[in-house]
């Protein structure tokens, strides 16, 4: 499964379904939002030291994964409907973080 | 420019910085959910027209490449850390949607 | 019921069940930030004019009801946590938006 | 200031700029959204202590005022838009949270 085909399928799933009249720019950021306050909730009562061992147990970590899937459904989905080549857009933005946060001389 | 490069990239960059104890999962879920609210702020005030065309306009179309592209690296960061694999898991959970949204028959 | 006396009313709430603890401010933004995300959720597929419309629909007004009512919670809890007087913080704040925002003039 | 004053004062502010076109349900739930995102990211990067402590440092005690003030307003002009009145909203959830989580006995 590589990037490409994940958009592709998603494409596929909205248009089998005649959910693209919903897709809307506002209503796709919208659906991020509340995914990612979802995947917020699995982590706002743990200590750390829990957060970072959420993965070792089976029933959070099939609960952190659910919703990192859905962030990033809706992640693609919104960039697809915005024309954006998230690889791109996100590597642009590493090169400007370069530069407003130089790596510090010894 | 993959997505594994894009990942590795941001690893070279936290390491670089000795970033590393900052990117806790609760941290980089907050840092997710701030970058989706800046996101979120670009499209509040749009009608479901102006949304659609947000990409015609210059301003606005650097201001959302910047804002997808932010959410974008958290939450690369964010499955980097935990060990989750982002197309793995989305494409789990398309199928997942498959069954609770069948599409309609004729 | 106050203001005043709901903020001493949660306060009672978690001294009961020992839960100030979990009550740190991070924790109570991420659970500010997850309701939010709960409420952006039920509104995130209506049209306008249906989100307009939104308390009219006995089982919606009652979902929205409960995901503000939780997002006021979490913000009056937040806000005891830190010590912060909201009523005075957000007028306070509206005296500034007078100036960043003055009536225009005829 | 009173809760009362203050939701007529944004009444007026949002009449006197012709705002009120604006102010839609879903835009104002996005608005609110928008301003958690940021309250958030003031925390994002602070360790539990630091952020216990985030009050004591004038710089960052002024943005924490400000954000919430803006979360308050949102919510506040969210609540007005859609009919709700918060404190019986939020005192009801409370009435409902005393059934859910009964307090232990010794």
């Amino acid at each position: 499964m590589t990037l490409d085909e994940l958009i592709q399928r998603l494409r596929d799933f909205a248009d089998a379904r005649d959910w693209n009249p919903y897709h809307t720019p506002k209503n796709l950021v919208m659906a991020l939002s509340g995914e990612v306050g979802e995947l917020t909730a699995l982590f706002q009562w743990l200590t750390p030291e829990e957060a970072a061992a959420a993965m070792d147990e089976p029933g959070l970590r099939a609960e952190v994964l659910d919703e990192i899937a859905d962030v990033t459904l809706y992640l693609l989905r919104l960039a697809d409907v915005l024309g954006v080549d998230l690889l791109a857009a996100a590597d642009a933005k590493i090169d400007r973080n370069e530069h407003r946060f130089p790596v510090p001389r010894p």
